[in-house]
């Protein structure tokens, strides 16, 4: 064996700077979450571990207001969570209705001509929440459409679209409704059961205020008995859900090892999972809201636009276009990085350079975080 | 809007046993590991973050000893990693040999098929390596083959096959090489560059001992050519290279937002690499040797006896049968689990109920815990 490739001793261990993440997520973590994130990392078919997963499952329910017995977590971003709904529920050649009215539905849109399905585009401005008119069209022009895939809360323009018309619309139709809730869980009702959604996920790292990399999703039973009778293997093993099932169990059976779950980062969901619920959904909504009140008062005040109509607005995901005064947004936003370490987010595609994405999730949903970016705007801005 | 479902009243803060980790993953993690982990979040995009991911790419390159500019690490387990290699390197019709002696060969194969891939399997038994010969009838018979994919280290049975002489097989015939390095990395030489791997992936719960939830990866120049020249796009949008490339950086361009990274997983993989660039690949190897000879003679003095043929075995992966005296494995292994706190693993497949594995990775090889497990079973069995 030869000499061994060198190493570079200028690396030395990574000390974050402490930000205040106000952009689209990721959010800011309670301690309570970060000190369950580093408890003693134990084996994943650890009898307590399986304990806690079923505590874990039992909590995601709570927070998708569902009695879906497939209601777990995904163990990657909530992009895995986005391709584990599609992967599993469109088998080749099948009609699926996607609504794209942001960065996000494109993405499904992808997801859809990976799988092989065939997509029929519902499109709406960025900035729009999916027009129910125009999926109605769709379903009258194609009735064969086996699913309705839409973004309940569009991450990439703070937008809100009317989840319980369009899974309605879906059940009026005998189609499957996907929707992407990782921006909404927690932050605005996301009523699972009551609206008839059939496959939800979420990400971590949104309102939820966990760290980073995980993906909670829920089927109801007409998603799950698709994915038991499907014609064709999902493409992907790791996202298989008829997999995924046998390790995160029914209640009833043995769990069979599929994958290594991110133990660590599953203590730290259950512990969020588990502040969300000793708070309340209706109290997490109702603080999400008045700090966007709050925030907005402020951000008009210095001269910011809303880019979204106030009907559809996300309290938890603030797009705005900024002051005119401010000839180059970068700039300012670097500063309320490096002077202030206050993190908000930039506009995507078409909104590049346009907006800001000012984000109020989870634990970062406080009025001292909303007052100290007003402070420092206005002084910045002055 | 109805009354909300109710709450479990029941689910408190989940407290972890403090177990010592002996089985097939995840490890012990160091404490500088998970002080790592539960470092401020940041944003994925932020520009401290960036930094800090150039310093994984460099660590990871170590860890592989490669200059491959493709390494970096995937936002899931190492089951990720290994469907990351096979969506992005196999097209729809290819012909790819897939070696198969034990779990992790038969899951290779489940990706090629649901890549479309036109599998020729090569058999072993569970406890043999895989046999070169036999890859070299395959190849002369299916001249034609694209890819050779093979199990470096076994996970599920402990035995070590010859990775460079498979490799130079390949690239013989024209083939590209798949290496799963998931127990391998860090416990034993894997040396990507000097033995011509083209794709390696392997996981962060094993010999790097890091939180489990990662999959480092490299592909050589001709694989991330293969990649970015395909005919059909990658079926997995989360998993394909050319997107995540983009986000991960090739040293020149600006990062594109993909998905939102694991950002407290990767302070700890970053943690963990730089320990193992500390302690430095020699010595890491040279430790789990050493405490494989110290495991070994404890073992075989109980009773114990090894699966694997001595040249063929892994020093941080221990197969072993059980002594003839015990006749129900699972009840010692829970009384280890519950009465000492230490977690071996069971056999899988065939093997279930036949043998034990017994784990020597990372920070669990240290005499201490070998000690202690001795100790244990001496008690138990006497």
């Amino acid at each position: 064996m030869s000499t061994l490739t060198g190493v570079n001793k200028q690396i030395t261990s990574f000390a974050p700077p402490a930000r205040r993440l106000m952009g689209p997520g990721p959010s800011d973590i309670h301690p309570r979450v970060m000190a369950a994130l580093s408890r003693p990392t134990i084996g994943h078919l650890d009898p307590e571990f399986v304990r806690m997963m079923d505590e874990v499952k039992e909590l995601t329910q709570y927070a998708f207001q569902t009695t879906n017995r497939l209601s777990m977590v995904v163990s990657a971003p909530g992009s895995a969570g986005m391709e584990t709904a599609f992967v599993n529920l469109v088998e080749p050649g099948e009609k699926v209705i996607v609504c794209r009215n942001g960065v996000f539905g494109g993405r499904m849109l992808e997801n859809v001509l990976r799988c092989g399905g065939v997509p029929v585009i519902v499109d709406d401005a960025w900035g729009q929440p999916v027009d129910p008119e125009k999926v109605q069209a769709a379903f009258s022009s194609h009735p064969d459409a086996k699913i309705l895939a839409f973004v309940h809360a569009e991450t990439s323009t703070g937008v809100r679209s009317d989840a319980e018309t369009l899974c309605q619309m879906a059940r009026e139709h005998g189609a499957l409704s996907i929707a992407d809730t990782v921006t909404s869980l927690a932050g605005i009702p996301v009523l699972t059961d009551e609206w008839g959604i059939d496959a939800a996920y979420s990400g971590s790292q949104k309102c939820l205020s966990c760290v980073p990399g995980l993906s909670p999703v829920t089927l109801s039973p007409a998603a799950v008995e698709k994915v038991q009778s499907r014609k064709t293997k999902v493409q992907s093993w790791f996202l298989d859900l008829n997999l995924v099932m046998q390790y995160w169990g029914d209640g009833h059976s043995k769990r069979t090892y599929h994958h290594t779950a991110p133990v660590n980062a599953l203590y730290a969901m259950h512990e969020a999972l588990l502040m969300l619920q000793e708070e309340t959904l209706e109290n997490s909504w109702e603080r999400h809201a008045r700090q966007h009140q709050r925030l907005k008062i402020g951000l008009e005040a210095l001269g910011f636009r809303f880019l979204v109509d106030e009907p559809y607005r996300l309290p938890q995901l603030n797009s705005v276009f900024l002051p005119e005064q401010v000839k180059e947004e970068s700039h300012l936003r670097k500063r309320l990085l490096n002077e202030f370490n206050l993190e908000v987010g930039a506009g995507l595609g078409d909104l590049t350079g346009k907006i800001w994405r000012i984000g109020l999730m989870g634990h970062t949903a406080q009025p001292e975080n909303v007052d100290f970016l007003l402070e420092a705007l206005s002084e910045l801005l002055h």
